[in-house]
């Protein structure tokens, strides 16, 4: 038990200076030398986790998914609005999201699949957005699957724009005004009418989401 | 006069090659001596167009301004649809317009202020969509400088997902799709019926442009 923890950590410890190794030469340049040099642990250790530099840009890529869980609401397209006000919360705050949605979104990154966080995401969204769909607060006309990938494509720009103009500053601002932009063409009226678009919405669900899965720590395994 | 036309030609040779440097190794990884050795031009020359590589990279982001003029419409949402589908259309067929976006989404890049794109298209739109409003085009609520950073940003994602995805092969029909989810919240419903969005129209833009573009430069200077 004890092993196994010492190997989460290591793990851990390996992607985060994968991550920052990757922020701060781009995937193209970065070297496995320089990433063992700043996690401070054996070849050995490295290549018993991962096999290859792709294989650690995989492992900070996957970190974005491994999203708090936003508890279940009775409107799914709240739910769905929870889960991006929440990635935005955590894309200003945790630099683990920000290594991996800045390598999905590094269109220089060659021989590197980047596909994967986007089809993932849009997985999500599909989800949600069939569960919406079968409890009514779809409009007719919507396909689902083609708007969950213009909410997740558009989210990805929102993002960057608001990186490259002020370091992720206003990112909750701009992501608000994109829900309120996309979801009048996807949702019905009285849906839209009780929905919480707030820039405060992702801080919100970050705290409860937090309690959830702290309470789940603490308890016994089953 | 052949004298100013050699220098634009040299200048045109090394952004060309800026651009192919920036694409293969990254901006943070490039160097100016790659990009001498790629344009075959003096290292004179270089430095008398440029005069660092971050004027280089910033020559390559302006590239993606100078857009074929989109004739004008009556229709000011028209002629915002007309900007972002040959914008689309480029993206797919001019490796010039292609290496300025790509280095304006490289998240990677420090030390390169990326922002330019982004506010020179906010302003594009914002210009337009404000004419738009000025005849009624526009919904009641719509605040022009929001909506045009939303459809900016959102843009720069969707380009950057079918980039990751199928390199831009689906282009056309996510921006097309995009259009449908955003406008409908911005503009008066007579309007949006007589909005061309289809899939083709970035072709068909780009054929009227080129046109209206080569009978110019066939006048004589007045």
């Amino acid at each position: 038990m004890a092993e196994q923890v010492r190997a989460i950590r290591t793990r851990q410890a390996i992607l985060s200076a994968a991550a920052k190794i990757f922020e701060e030469h781009g995937y193209q340049a970065a070297t496995i030398s320089q990433i063992l040099g700043e996690a401070g642990v054996t070849k050995g250790a490295l290549y018993f986790h991962f096999q290859s530099k792709e294989d650690l840009a995989q492992g900070v890529l996957a970190e974005q998914d491994q999203q708090l869980m936003v508890p279940d609401r009775a409107s799914k397209v709240q739910e769905i609005v929870d889960v991006v006000m929440l990635h935005a919360h955590r894309l200003q705050t945790d630099p683990m999201v920000r290594a991996g949605v800045r390598l999905s979104m590094d269109q220089l990154a060659q021989g590197l699949d980047r596909s994967g966080p986007f089809l993932r995401w849009g997985e999500v969204g599909t989800t949600l957005l069939e569960r919406a769909q079968a409890q009514g607060e779809l409009l007719p006309h919507v396909v689902v699957p083609e708007t969950a990938d213009v909410i997740v494509g558009s989210f990805a720009g929102i993002q960057s724009m608001s990186q490259a103009i002020c370091d992720y500053g206003d990112l909750v601002v701009r992501v608000s005004a994109l829900m309120r932009h996309l979801l009048p063409s996807v949702v019905v009226p009285s849906v839209l009418a009780s929905l919480d678009l707030a820039e405060t919405r992702g801080a919100t669900v970050y705290a409860e989401a937090r309690k959830a899965a702290d309470a789940l720590e603490l308890a016994p395994a089953g």
